[in-house]
């Protein structure tokens, strides 16, 4: 610890370039720290875990990298390196109570940080290791923190949300396998339509996902681009030469990412448009889920007064007036999930908008928002999986019902008496409530050769409409 | 015509501060307008009818009120007036050729103003009427463009859009009230729930309705106050005294409004907070309609496969390939509408928060988005009100069956038996597919005494649930 | 407690109407609470401090008044009560683990209220109470939840919001009287343009902030209302007579708050559209902020390179890396929460107009966005004003330097010069770096009688120009 | 023409599967097309014109295919082709009523381009041609109108936007290269940062443009893929086999678009993910073009005001008050093209959240919104290149002022002097207004040894600092 204690008990007096502060006696931070905490009262929320740990992992790097290019005492290195391991791990975040909404550079968890890592590898070492002239060394606030969050994001991405949505994909396909069988009416502007299959349905839900993880997939090679090196300003200004390509592949190393070094830094450093793309990937994703949970709502609603064509496996009460009453909780938490990411979207966007000249001063709130949509939306695609999709069973008999009643199933006519002459006959049967068939035959189609039997009877096999 | 015509017949050169500029021959405008039709060869868009005649008004009531504060000689300020009326009137549209994206402070605009008027006043008049110093006298873009924003949302918000939605709330309000017996199954949750009347629900969509005319009534104040005589940054610099309460009053007298000017005149020209807010109201409105317009839809589900509460008028064909289907168009434009708003309010966000110092220079894509959005939230409420409410009618038997079959009509029996055997005797209707009241009586509820038979003919009937 | 405890130790067994559930030992809640804390692992975040302290406040009410009209044994309600009003002042909160993104009625925060209260009541009583049958009593979560939510956000605008921006109008009105004489030149566009006093723009700021309180103002009649007394679907079944207004009326004087009965109940239940329109209002207030924060930015930007007109406190070192560095901190992290309300108003939107018939399933979300918007600008103003604006120093000469070298100093020549001479004066200035005057008096106006040099004296003072 | 005209001269009477309709007489369209005239007045506003090309050339492909598979007279075909090539060069745009608030399908306006189709083919062919039996022969509104939109947004992205943005990046590259010896205070928090090069910056918008035609080809893969051939509902119901992948091949042959057949059939009819996800990436560019636009307005701020580092080319005078005034007009323009994009992005979400089953009904206002955003996007990129960028020159004196005066150009010190001491220099060369090197100098960190007189030398170089 490089200050005395105060003979308070509680607290102790640090300072930094500004003057001294007081700061909780056990405190593993130091003054910057102290005075963002005073500074930011503002929401209580703080930095995503996954955030923290990227910041760990540069500093580990940084230190490993300063030592090789000998800007750092070996020594002193491996304390910071071997503290970082441990902040990155989880062990410390009680220590890190900066707010989100703080300097708009990120500076103050930079500096929160590197605090925490001088105060552990001073204890470590038995010497004082400086927060800036070692923690900090060959680095700014503006490439580490924007740095941190790229690296965040790209390991949420591809170590949490991509695997759930995989998950919840291949439960889609298994279910569409299912039911490949279970014919049922298509509906189209919520009207009867043309028959699909139950199985159908669930393969382009499958598809979407799918479609997701491609989207991501997409995004990634700007996402996983860092502006570490640029330092103060994309000029990397006292950086020793080598300094970024040598941290990143380390960080890479670490952590099994393929994160690369930003092709220009002045891009990489005035602008966050990485972000916004991302952002943008996940709030189509959260599209996707909406289409998928409504449909499932819908096709489960009842259980006399709706479709309820599907079931989905009863969780929990679902009134607290109307005894017996079971609803599509998962769903509907997944519908709020895609709520919460489309406005988490419009924040990152506003502030990815924000930028001037060689900096973003938007940074904390658009990682807050980056960082949480994706970890909500691989909790909701994976709750989604485990407690609703893979539970789903299937009214087939009440869907072929609906398929047979459609009156579009007319529509295979259209080739043998056209369209128009198809809408009378589809007309017909609804006032009349008699079926196609019925109609067409006694309307003297088959008598007057339009069709043979036999066409008609395969023109309304309803399973063979959803296999033309 | 102040400048000579050039001999190539097409073109005549028109001279502004900055030099020359060819104008086509029979143009009424002059040099600045031409420079911005080349300058911003952007969108196609022009400014919204109701724009351009709120700009007029400005220019007739100040050439008025120049005149009678001596700033400007009498007749020319009614060879201005008089011009100025027939653009209010919208004989002169094509003259105003600037697209929307501009400009931001809207000058462009505000000079194509002045140039038309000075031309027409200048015809009329057979002398020479100055753009900038007769027509724009004591005025600045600064303060009148943002001035023909606030009167063109407050003409169009109280004489168009009220109206529409007082013809909307009172054709819910007339099905309401025929509906007042048409018992049926609640939903929540998409669930069977307890009964309530299609008349309730017309009676509540009535309801938001009526409230959105209640939102525009409360921003109307900030909407309806300009910041005409700020002129330049909101000193007022070159402006009479009295010149800005007198030419706000006659604008108002000549348009019936409640305009009245800015309290503070800073706030005034800085910012555009009045059309942000009301922008919020009517996004608040599209999501009304949203949800009126969803709940029409799934009524009106089927013929077949849907819910099919309701009808709704037949409008045209719905399918080009299905025969005979028709579908909820109405609705669904009215749901597109609603989008459009919400993407036209978040524009309005995202440029009323761009402002710096004396000027916000987002001004004509904010009324572009405003105004267009007022324009098709009345045409949308009003075709929904005489192409679909009108037009209703209930299948009230098969909103009676779902009443009856909805195993929540177990609720009323709570007080007698507690919530926890109604859940039983709910779940127990529902596996075997029978009433409840079959239910009830088999378990012997009333042997023992729980409730009389009198007492479960009351709770079970559904119409009584609707009127507790 | 209800249930015996399990002889394991960490757990005991409750059940519900859909069976056993094993609960934490300790826990205060019961079946259902635990029910959802297994099925909702999505964020981790629970209901805001301030909606769990709203639905306590309403099950006092509600407890109080069924003993009233007898529904509710004295002594049970009595418990109730007085458990409630404990959990309201936030002695329980840890009792509420339920996640925010649940069962999109929020039933299973209602159940997790109910519970809790249950099991204190009955701790209290010494003998059960259910939280169904007793805690639930004439209510259904479909009222309460979104009631409670209407009651917190009324609270939180009016004891927190309201009050906070009340403070920054304040600190920003008594700087505007303080610059009242500072001088400076305005800018549209960001160019020169003519003279602005500091006051000036301070107390358009100002005014801002004060319009922000009456935008809020104007919403409440809305958000005031609830839909409480509705149960189920708004037809208010299981109900006793009066239960609502007493309820409303009970929960209006135990808060002090204007709380008012839906005047429709089917759109209190249905709709959620009241707290839309809040949250558009809250937005409104996020872009006046926006704005505000901005021009302190960047009046205060430089030191040397920037505009430097005035000065902001000093909070904290603002680079890691480079030395002396400060930054406006304040000011953006009031811009991130504004970039934060704007997006958490877009989830709002997005939630409000997904309702479908007797309940919008999207309550969780709205409340969560909601109520963290409104505490989000509540801290921000108070940080502004208390860390940012009360100490804001003026660079006075500076300031007037701007505004004496602005050429647009020369728009008050109008009168005498016309616009194009003017235009002429100001070019000449520029291009020859000389000031507006010398070109004038160079430039024979004076001589030939267009002005005189007491009228030219006049004219060109730049601190009348700001009050014309 | 298939129906005899009335007598009335104005109009005539055509009939569909609904009944009679007066249609006027000169029209090409007919029966639906007139109905969703009448139906849906709304907002005047059409479909794009790359919108009925698209259309056109399906149904061009869809007749040259079907006759090839025996589905339609070669003769018939022949003549529906070369009456939608007509269609697709734009000779009949005025047969296109319909406005874009119409049946959320589409339906619409693909029976609209049937009937004008049918009606040329007609008359060129001199005996009957069917809209729906023949000019719509395999198809379904329902992927024919989806694919048109898919088609138009492909066209528009590869042949208009892309090379509008490479023309911006290469114009921003060559001043880049210009201005690379143009030495400048780089700016953080809007705070003096340690030096850049104004090549740098640019440099930094030119990759930001470049990243942009990246995102937009990371979409496009599922852009380019068509619903095209699943008819109805994803099936293909009422398609010869074959049919789908001929068409798309056709189309992509006409084109020489990248187009692809869906690989799920019902993801492509069920969602729009693929707008969605195309509409983000504009709007991520919409936000980078943000950022240079107000980066290019704050650095020509001034003259004499602001921070006067580049010229702008003048455009047009900027004032009807203040003489002389010019403004960076269309950087504004282009901040309210990046302000519609990002709201049109919102109603894009918005709509492709919305939809159900085997449909999704918000397409028209998807269209038009994305389509839109592209063109607004292409033109705006044209503009800021042709009128801003290309004439931009830079103010190197005052930039390399800014430069020197930097407190920040101290940064270099720290690994001389360390931090706090660099801390100490900067604020006291801020406090008395003198320079880096004198306080250094004075302060005697050369005498006692931190550092030689050559390595300040070095060290303070502002020049050197931008290429460590």
């Amino acid at each position: 610890m490089s200050d005395e204690e105060t003979g308070t008990g509680d607290y102790r007096v640090e300072h930094d370039s500004m003057g001294e502060v007081r700061v909780p006696a056990h405190a593993k931070w130091r003054a910057q720290t102290q005075r963002a905490v005073e500074n930011f009262p503002v929401s209580g929320q703080r930095l995503e875990r996954a955030h923290i740990a990227a910041l760990a992992r540069i500093k580990a790097a940084a230190a490993t990298v300063n030592a090789e290019l000998g800007v750092l005492d070996p020594e002193v290195a491996r304390a910071i390196r071997e503290a970082a391991e441990e902040v990155a791990e989880g062990r410390w975040d009680e220590q890190f109570p900066v707010d989100v909404f703080q300097t708009g550079s990120g500076t103050s968890s930079n500096m929160n940080t590197n605090e925490v890592l001088a105060t552990l590898a001073s204890e470590r070492l038995g010497r004082d290791v400086h927060p800036n002239d070692h923690v900090n060394a060959s680095q700014s606030s503006n490439d580490v923190f924007p740095s941190s969050i790229h690296i965040a994001a790209t390991a949420a991405v591809t170590l949490d949300l991509i695997p759930s949505l995989d998950r919840l994909a291949a439960s889609l396909e298994r279910k569409s396998a299912e039911f490949a069988s279970v014919v049922k009416s298509g509906r189209t502007h919520l009207m009867d339509a043309t028959p699909v299959t139950l199985g159908q349905e669930f393969g382009g839900y499958a598809a979407q996902v799918r479609y997701g993880i491609e989207r991501l997939r997409a995004a990634l090679p700007r996402l996983a681009e860092l502006p570490l090196g640029g330092t103060a300003v994309g000029t990397g200004i006292n950086t020793p030469p080598g300094f970024s390509a040598a941290v990143i592949a380390e960080v890479a190393r670490a952590t099994g990412l393929p994160l690369t070094e930003a092709r220009d830094h002045f891009e990489a450093q005035g602008a966050r448009d990485g972000l916004v793309e991302t952002s943008g990937q996940l709030r189509t994703i959260a599209v996707s889920l909406t289409k998928i949970a409504n449909d499932l709502r819908w096709m489960s609603s009842g259980p006399r007064t709706g479709l309820a064509e599907i079931n989905l496996p009863d969780l929990q009460p679902g009134s607290s007036i109307m005894p017996g009453k079971v609803n599509p909780v998962v769903p509907e938490a997944v519908l709020m999930v895609a709520a919460q990411v489309t406005g988490n979207d419009t924040t990152v966007a506003v502030a990815g908008a924000a930028g001037n000249f060689e900096l973003n001063v938007m940074l904390p709130v658009m990682a807050k928002n980056l960082l949480e949509s994706v970890r909500l939306l691989a909790n909701a695609a994976r709750l989604l999986a485990d407690r609703t999709v893979d539970g789903i069973t299937a009214n087939a008999e009440r869907a072929r019902e609906y398929a047979e009643s459609s009156p579009s199933v007319v529509t295979p006519l259209n080739k043998y008496i056209g369209y128009e002459e198809a809408a009378k006959v589809a007309k017909k049967s609804l006032a009349e409530r008699r079926t196609i068939r019925e109609v067409v035959l006694e309307s003297g189609y088959v008598e007057r050769g339009d069709l043979t039997a036999e066409q008609l009877d395969e023109a309304l096999d309803v399973l063979r409409m959803t296999r033309p």
